[in-house]
């Protein structure tokens, strides 16, 4: 297998021994190897091995590809009328999810195709080398069945998301679309799916549905995560605990007793802060997370309604300004903290054996992620070792 | 001259005539002819006049080439330590532009230069076509002469901005200093700038030295503009007024009677979203100041204290989610805004005879820019005609 040496990288964060002072493991005038698809070493460029190419990164800082563990990327439509009227003040509601799924069911399969490769190759040029992909805008058997299958083109991390609200048609009777979300959608979604998800809120589903439609998949070889805690407090954080879910995302209104249980469980908080910058919610805090012990990821839930944004850097910007993450803290929840949402050890660092994902900074130090908001910072982007930009 | 047309433009902001429903002079399913440096004709597609060469904008949104009326480019070094133990709790005060002067006067013009064309690029990337550039980083005569020479290099539009900060060598004595920048140092500086500025704020230059400064350089031709109000009230915006300034910047603090000389005035109040999002100051109320009829321009304040992002989206979003301005006031606050608090009627518009700077959008609409913060948007970028991008 041929190899290639990244030398001259200024400051690499590897995420290898995270501590509280260096969140990072950092190294300072690194080098990578890559061999095929992953590193095969990393340490002091004096130190490196020969390889067949070299590359000089002249001093600039790289960090694991990003990790985005929450996303909703197969829909049709915009909802940019509806952003403006929020922009002007009206609230943010669960049901404008609706709009998305009429115009998500009428959308053919190469439209919703182009679309989701579009947002795919949008992400890696911002430096995401791996995201999670939901359904939840068909919200009928063949609908959700055809979003998972297309998810599951261009990427592993599949997330059945039926639950996503109680589409139109039911609205008088939710507990009959839990038992076909349960059955037959389930039945259809779970061969494509890695995941099951379920929105846990005031105006989607209650907490004794989402435990129904978490343990139906289950036992369908599916494993748990659940949206919780976005609109109000709420029990969701506490079930995703008691039911092992890898991640419980949002999470803008905790209680000390949810930071108490997630503090105390393997259970990932996943920050999501364009949805507060995009709804004009108020921040959660994070540094009482971070203190209290819980694991914290970012992500971008790139959706129409709530957070049209796909970009790590601004998410990480916006964690630091407004959630009282350091830099370090916001480039490892954003990279090593999303990977550990996904229940994955192959991906968020840098070291031997991990996947080549990687992304090369145009700047010295992550710092510059929070920085330099906004700005285009992301220069070169290797996937599975392969240079994509 | 070669003509190049660009058709089926889903939304052409013109900014031709702008009304409180629709600041952006907006045409539907457009077309912009370019001829040479400028614009030959703008109107609906299906009335385009014949051409060399056709562009088809497949639907998506045109709009002018950014302007941004308010950067400092030319300086060494970083501060990412200061803007790391600001975001961990410590207050910005305006002190810290002496690090980055001692960086400034020991880096070669090689160095400057470099660095400074990097920063151009980087905001054509974003779709920033003109830029104003200021000085403020030299404070001696020669460190001061060589910032708007180089400044002069990349942009007509440079201000001589030697009242900064007092240095450090003059702490004891500001008004000799002052001396210094209205004697020796606007002699050397004048020719090589169109404008003069001064950070009135404490810390920094009083109204009566703001002033004295001020009316020195309009006696050399210069024009004026004013930094005021960024860390507290004060009388620096009535300044601004009183003497006829191009614009105001910062207004982080505005009083109702700073609102009214504003409105009474053509003096624009330039909004630089960046510093209060990097500084977490609280930003202002910009809709208070549309409402009340005065001109505002947003702009990045490029700088690397208060505000190193170089991204006019980013501060477009900012200025939506944070200041109360519609998507519409935005992005015509960044680009006729801007034209106007430089006096320029050829840029930030898109009619015949203006330059043609022309920013095409990865998106069917403008709002994107607010609706999709920190996603790299812009697609296509031409200045004075020339595809850059």
């Amino acid at each position: 297998m041929s190899t290639t040496l990244i030398t001259g990288i200024g400051e690499l964060t590897t995420n290898v021994d995270p501590g509280s002072d260096d969140p990072c493991g950092t190294v300072l005038d690194a080098a990578v190897l890559i061999e095929g698809e992953r590193i095969a070493w990393v340490g002091p460029a004096a130190d490196a091995p020969r390889a067949d190419d070299v590359i000089d990164a002249a001093g600039r800082a790289m960090i694991p590809g990003f990790v985005d563990s929450h996303s909703h990327l197969v829909f049709g439509g915009d909802r940019s009328a509806e952003f403006e009227a929020r922009m002007a003040g009206q609230r943010y509601a669960a049901g404008g999810i609706r709009s998305t799924v009429a115009a998500t069911r009428s959308a053919s399969d190469a439209e919703l195709r182009a679309r989701l490769r579009g947002f795919v190759d949008e992400m890696l040029a911002q430096g995401t080398t791996t995201v999670e992909i939901k359904s939840g805008y068909g919200l009928t058997v063949a609908d959700e069945e055809r979003a998972v299958r297309l998810a599951a083109e261009v990427t592993s991390e599949v997330t059945f998301l039926g639950a996503h609200v109680v589409p139109a048609e039911y609205a008088e009777n939710a507990d009959d679309y839990v038992d076909l979300v349960c059955g037959p959608m389930l039945a259809a979604c779970a061969p494509h799916a890695r995941w099951i998800d379920v929105f846990c809120e005031t105006g989607a589903f209650t907490v004794a549905q989402s435990r129904r439609i978490l343990d139906a998949g289950v036992a369908r070889g599916l494993r748990p995560r659940l949206h919780a805690s976005q609109l109000g407090p709420g029990e969701g954080v506490r079930l995703a605990v008691e039911l092992g879910a890898a991640s419980v995302d949002h999470g803008t209104y905790l209680t000390d007793a949810d930071v108490a249980a997630l503090a105390a469980s393997d259970t990932v908080l996943t920050l999501l802060p364009g949805v507060e910058f995009s709804t004009r919610q108020p921040y959660p805090d994070a540094r009482r997370l971070i203190d209290a012990g819980v694991t914290v990821a970012i992500a971008c839930d790139t959706n129409p309604g709530s957070s049209f944004t796909s970009s790590m850097p601004f998410c990480i910007a916006i964690a630091v300004r407004d959630m009282g993450l350091t830099p370090g803290e916001a480039v490892h929840a954003a990279t090593a903290g999303g990977a550990r949402a996904l229940r994955r050890d192959d991906i968020g660092i840098i070291a031997p054996g991990a996947r080549a994902d990687l992304v090369l900074l145009r700047a010295p130090s992550r710092v510059h992620l929070a920085y330099r908001p906004g700005v285009p910072l992301v220069q070169r982007v290797w996937k599975d070792g392969a240079a994509v930009r």
